[in-house]
């Protein structure tokens, strides 16, 4: 062990409880009531080390925050219901976790927010697309088109809530959302 | 002229101030840029009145924004190109005015600036719809999903940058959202 180890290493202890305290902080509590104060008081450091490491509260939300989609196995769905049965999972998710539209809320002004989102996209997203088509660049094309739709849906109906986007039934939705996403995922290049 | 006239006037004097200096500054230093301090500075007053008329930098935006989308006359437009020509024109917007994406970030976080955005959707995006269906109802739906995804794409392609999204050209966006863009406006109910 030489000299340098041991201060990384007490800052990465730091940073794993701050990341601990942070995680059970905004569960507990929401996104808007934790408070960096209360966090590194659970933690037990000064509110300054949560800044120095992670930069903001944003920061640290996106550093704590876990998404999973939890995308059902497209090869067990005929191809045809591919666009209804991603719609109605990904409205089932924004109903029930509103973890999501925090994250969005964080990822639209700032940029950790935006990374962690970047990659819930190339993680989980970007591999429903290549079950259809042949390139990885065809494929990172079209789940950005499904992206753009879904949390196009998303942001008008829980965040700006425009009154005829949150009045949508849930079947309205996937009604007219269902055939956009399956034409962006299977249809070919127009 | 009563007694409480003269304190409201001297309020909307000092609005009316706040609100031109606010507007000037933002158009020079941008959203970032531009500070409650030295836009109260430019109205002459304490910066502790604009946080008191206004709240925050964002409602003191959201206020002072003014947003155009300078429509095309869909009557002069034959109808099976609505759906393209109206994203090729919401992207020119996107590409060209910065004002925009400030407005969705500030949108996104402060209510002030979802407001805003809402007043721009039932003014300037429902109207379009009304070309195209009976009744009012069935428009707002249907505006209500053209902004979904023209939003949406917005949202992935300037402000959350997923690459892939960022990397479409602007013929691959109008290929591939226009026929989205026509079908919500003028498909029958699905």
């Amino acid at each position: 062990m030489t000299d340098t180890d041991a201060p990384r290493r007490r800052s990465d202890v730091t940073r794993a409880s701050i990341l601990t305290a942070a995680r059970e902080r905004f569960a507990a509590d929401g996104y808007e009531r934790a408070t960096v104060r209360a966090i590194a008081q659970d933690a037990g450091i000064d509110p300054s080390m949560v800044m120095r490491y992670y930069g903001s509260k944003e920061g640290l939300f996106a550093a704590v925050i876990d998404v999973e989609l939890v995308l059902p196995d497209l090869a067990s769905i005929p191809v045809d219901d591919v666009g209804a049965v991603l719609v109605g999972h990904f409205l089932d998710l924004w109903e029930h976790d509103s973890v999501l539209q925090t994250l969005l809320r964080v990822g639209v002004t700032n940029e950790a927010g935006a990374a962690r989102m970047r990659d819930v996209f190339t993680g989980q997203i970007l591999p429903l697309a290549e079950r259809f088509v042949v390139t990885r660049d065809d494929a990172a094309r079209r789940a950005a088109l499904v992206a753009s739709q879904v949390l196009g849906m998303a942001l008008v109906r829980y965040v700006l809530r425009f009154g005829p986007a949150a009045d949508l039934t849930r079947a309205d939705v996937v009604a007219w959302l269902g055939p956009t996403v399956q034409r962006y995922l299977t249809a070919p290049e127009p």
